[in-house]
């Protein structure tokens, strides 16, 4: 099973994400848990690249590739090989960000973009996304506290970096975009307590048909 | 006016697009020399990233984006400000090198390597594509022997080290690709001495009724 989350900064997705972890290995599933941009070896490069302040000169069309590099060889080295061994892979933004800030957040057309982005992803769709909700004032407040909290490198701060104009139609897009892909893009509000959300998150998982065959065929041995 | 010069390793290209820039240069014309990979800042990062041979697990995909990166970088920082300053560009290597190397000779689909380049690319086509045409067992004694001369890094080789074979597609790779684009791309032959080569190059260029712009412009005042 893949599993993708998506959302602003501060949507508290790094905290969901380890609950989804603990969930699924709690009922015997390995799990693999990654992240773009940076989850292949050479992604780590093209994400140091990508969110350093000093790189502001990159055009959104260079910013564009670049993020599709790095999905392409995360696919190819890193989620395929898990989901072939059987893991459960849940993945820390994936094509639907670069639809979302590329494309409602730069202007870029969004058919091109899901057009790149079957390209990169090369038919390795994600099982379920999950879309965490919240009002960007809220998220950047959460996003800078957390930051300082772990003395987070400023040079990674070139999204946070940016009006807070930006982050609304970020949003926006999102809400847009998971409206047209509602199969798979769950959207959930992250206003909630930590625990809140996720109840939310796992009644989703649960309804997959798939999300428990692991432990099914364990139990039929 | 702009140019781009494509071919395989050891075609005389570096040698030849430096006559051209005396040649334009001996006509009052200011030039820009730049190359793919690496015309840009960013295109440095990158062009260390995709031609050090360490890299070998770069997947064919992501290999592909990582160019188209380069190119979206070069076209919008340096070669259409070049243009506009009315300086003529003379580029090593350039759109069709992509549909070459990753289409002919990786498989991918060139008619979608084409759709790639036109989103990177953004209108900046070439006026003129001067493709060197030589034998790859030739050319590639010429390339060794040129890197062992220049004492050139070994890990700039990831080129040269593929087999003979792949050569052999590029090589009939780039002629498809010209004859589909007879308008744009010519074809001369490598083998001759340098002066021989650029005496071809020379027609070719004075043929394009705009070559002698700033010239003319001048001549007129």
């Amino acid at each position: 099973m893949f599993i993708t989350f998506e959302g602003i900064e501060g949507t508290g997705k790094s905290t969901q994400i380890l609950k989804v972890k603990e969930y699924f290995e709690s009922k015997g599933r390995e799990v693999l848990l990654t992240l773009e941009p940076g989850g292949s070896r050479i992604g780590q490069e093209l994400r140091k690249m990508l969110l350093h302040v000093d790189n502001d000169d990159i055009t959104p069309i260079t910013e564009l590739f670049l993020y599709l590099a790095d999905r392409a060889q995360h696919v190819a080295q890193v989620i395929r090989p898990a989901l072939e061994e059987g893991k459960v892979v849940l993945c820390d933004r994936f094509a639907d960000s670069t639809v979302v800030y590329q494309g409602y957040g730069r202007g870029i057309d969004t058919a091109t973009l899901q057009h790149l982005n079957e390209v990169a992803v090369d038919s390795m769709w994600p099982d379920l996304t999950i879309l965490l909700d919240i009002d960007p004032e809220i998220g950047l407040k959460r996003a800078t506290l957390r930051n300082l909290e772990e003395g987070k490198a400023k040079e990674e701060g070139r999204f946070e970096a940016e009006h807070i104009s930006f982050h609304n139609r970020i949003r926006e897009g999102y809400q847009t975009w998971a409206a047209l892909n509602k199969d798979r893009i769950k959207s959930i509000s992250a206003n909630g307590t930590p625990d809140e959300v996720f109840d939310g998150i796992k009644s989703l998982i649960e309804a997959f048909p798939s999300h428990d065959k692991a432990a099914e065929s364990l139990q039929k041995e």
